[in-house]
């Protein structure tokens, strides 16, 4: 009979976690209790309690001054992380006059801000030979979308003991997420440190996305999702999903609604002239607003966005 | 030169909306101005103003003592319509023991419900031989979700003049959603009234869903987007796009967050003895609960789910 | 503990077909065992045998010479039958100079070219009422894709006996599509005769499908999936997939090599000028090249597209 | 107006390649003219000409056994390269009884096999301190789909001057793939030698993947669409693809159908016992049945699968 060898068989792979796989492959990150909920600190800020943290800043560090205005003007508003790139290679291997890596200067002039400001940083990290070099110079590691599979760097970030941000790959399951912090998670377990990792929500591939210039869908449904089987807190960044800076307030607003516990939005003091990403990031004045937004809402579920 | 031929042509069909789809393929659904928004009202509720009017009821109207319970309990709960299917077939052709549509008896027991707790009814219409019978015994015409292309029906329903809600095709784009409620908003200007059409968004085919037995992303990116270009309503059934109860509250709260100007979702007494769907059907308490968490979060954004 | 309510539970809709499924939702379209399958006669043309026949002719029928004149051309390159679209809305309700329904001209015109050359037709139906008209002016119905659950126009095709082709919908499941040609089925089961349904994938819904103006991925892979479960055959539409003439031939070739049942493309004597889809249809010329070049590829798998 | 901002903005990144994008971000592996195509020797195996190269193996190098074994099947039955993974972390952190990785053994093992066989290898590279000791034991570097936009890993292979194989991102469109590309050529091209690039589609996330094991779609529209802008020679590999050995033949006869430069599967002895896939791996028999189809079908398009 043609049907016997349909259907689903939970010996393999598949496209949902099964119990099996909640139990012997995501061990360290699977709740043990329906309440079970992991906290830490970073940079003097809480993860996974009331406080909903917010994580603004540029999308690549163009240069001193720029970071440092921003820093200041993020602070202002209410903001918990300064964010940037230093280490960013775009989709293709070319640079342009406005566009290039600022690497360790970068790294530099992050550390110029913090010092101004006082806010934690967090960077993203590429490769493993410099993951000494980054993580000396921020509070938390950024684990980017497009390397969310690519193990040895994960097992090297997890070695450093250091807080970690492990956004989702655009193209990856709730499954493929979970696994992959578990590389991390295993880590943290072997230095015997509880387990500091936040997940991020960044938007995925969808057939619809609604503008030409839109290449991602922000998936709210998969905060509940996986609340539902890790204790891990999970963020959303509305921007980098929506890529068109007029959806990103309420896109923000229902990411705190949906549960989330973190947010990052890319802020630029002069938009128009971002040497990347124009189209979706916010002005100080469109962050400070989104912010004043934003408030209302954690307290209507019971969260903060005021640290 | 290979590259002469690629790239975009504005003259062609493509996937999102270009000027000229704005101008002249949706000229009546089209905003005129940023702030333009329709309003209207239906049963004595009114859709696009402050309120987020909610809908809720059973996937199918089993039997009286059903619906006339069930519509008691949301009424006190607080919603502002009931709904449920009377018209309503599997998508297979086989009936079991549990499920059958009750059709024309289905829509008599609506009308019961509505005159014991004065609640207006919204239910969906799926053949043009249907349209007078169901008319009759509703307040406002529901398009599901699979005959959102159904354009010979969506002319016919037009003419009726009746309110109706056009739920987006599961696999349909913003595009092609505008344009189908451009059939019913050209039917409704032959008749010189304004256009009385409320969008619903239900969820979308994904490639992820988190879930063996959800099918669907709950598709919040597409709020802004729609409100951005159309003047219509939109609304927002997250128990369809979650299929799973537990995730149905967060999405309800994001989709207020998100901006949407309605709520729909499948409630019924008894979820597990529910003729269909019930692993996502909320219960009266869950409804009373998942309302109470919606107060807040409306008035957080200026606005309300108190009729 | 968490995990209880994960994993799959067969009793509950999901995504792919269960052995459940098979059995007690579509037990006529499912194979009774491994070499199981359907062929019937159609216009003196054969379905589900060696033969792959293939079907050609314009989007729409634009006037009686252009249709004569593709008829001439199809047959002469070895088609084995018409198509073309006689109701055939837009997606958005305006007409344009260029684009109209020819409607019960339309079908006159299909007959007329008929005549001419022995070419037996397939045309889209799309409303009930009209199934009578449609059904006397063709040898095959078609159901479009954005009605294939369009379930009560399903049943009143089936109870005409007459052969169907069932075009995909763009985004659905194989599950949704054996169980939307089980409606069909039932019909034609009651009036004690054999099945006659085509089944016609056209491309999906999907994240990445290469061009701007291209909608659709054309889906390969659900021609050995539903050869696994189905007895009926299978189809494939390059040109509505691809909606770009310069991937159809080699999309062409691809289906066929895969296995399918049967093809169906777009040509017009003069693309250009078509009324719709001018991106995607191919010339007389290159028709009978590509007909030429699919002869050699069926005989490699031992089927043959000379009738 | 709302219309003003909409549309289409070729200066933007969007989500197909524009003239701006073929021009200058991928000058290098773009065609130069509508004939231009690379061909390149490799092991004795030239790509990108009139022969589809055969790419077999198991996923993972077990034992030397395995391999050799292996090596011989394929080898008679016309496999022109060994596939095997010596490095291949799974998508969690845990090894099993069955599974674990055999890395610098693994790379000694296809050693073994490509002296006993003659048969060049083809492994992946996962990371950077690797690259030296996995390039000196194998013909070609393969970058997995996990990996193909880690641009710090695909500098330094490019570096080599080895030959490449880029798999497609699962996630990724043509537009990220060929950018991707571009970061190898540049590298070859900077040591003033011929690219030599081979892409390899495998599958992508998709809606509907039609069985519940089975989470990706083979793209073969993409094929065309490739060869359309680039000169770089395009594979498939269908049985990542499909996850189903069932669907494999009729995938590889497809892929050589729709174009294909070459063809890659996974083929282990005694697929049931396979450490890894073994619902997808062909056994050796079933490889020796699947190149017999290959040959007739290659040659009714002018090429060829025997060397």
């Amino acid at each position: 009979m043609t049907g016997s060898n349909m259907g689903v068989d939970n010996k393999f792979p598949g496209k949902d976690l099964t119990e099996d796989d909640i139990q012997n492959k995501i061990p360290l990150v699977a709740k043990r209790s329906p309440d079970h909920r992991t906290t830490f600190e970073c940079g003097g800020v809480e993860f996974g309690g009331k406080l909903v943290p917010v994580m603004a800043g540029p999308n690549t560090v163009e240069n001193e001054e720029l970071i440092v205005k921003t820093a200041i003007g993020i602070k202002k508003a209410g903001a918990h992380f300064l964010r940037g790139g230093a280490f960013k290679p775009l989709t293709f291997p070319y640079r342009s006059a406005k566009f290039f890596e600022t690497r360790e200067k970068g790294l530099e002039w992050l550390q110029v801000a913090k010092k101004e400001t006082g806010l934690p940083v967090v960077t993203e990290v590429m490769e493993i030979s410099k993951i000494d070099l980054v993580a000396k110079n921020c509070d938390m590691l950024q684990i980017g979308t497009r390397n969310m599979q690519n193990y040895p760097l994960l097992t090297e970030v997890g070695k450093t003991g250091m807080p970690v941000m492990l956004k989702r790959g655009f193209g990856n399951s709730l499954r493929d997420w979970l696994m992959a912090a578990e590389y991390i998670a295993l880590e943290h377990d072997r230095l015997n440190q509880p387990t500091k990792i936040v997940l991020c929500e960044r938007g995925v591939v969808a057939p619809h996305t609604h503008r030409a210039t839109s290449r991602f869908l922000l998936d709210l449904q998969v905060i509940p999702a996986a609340q539902e089987i890790t204790h891990l807190p999970i963020m959303s960044d509305p921007s980098h999903a929506t890529f068109w800076q007029p959806w990103v307030k309420s896109m923000m607003l229902a990411s705190i609604a949906a549960g989330a516990d973190g947010l990052m939005l890319e802020v630029h003091p002069d938009p128009k002239n971002a040497a990347v990403d124009p189209l979706q990031c916010s002005s100080l004045e469109q962050f400070d607003d989104i912010m004043k937004a934003c408030r209302p809402v954690a307290e209507a579920i019971g969260r903060t966005v005021d640290a």
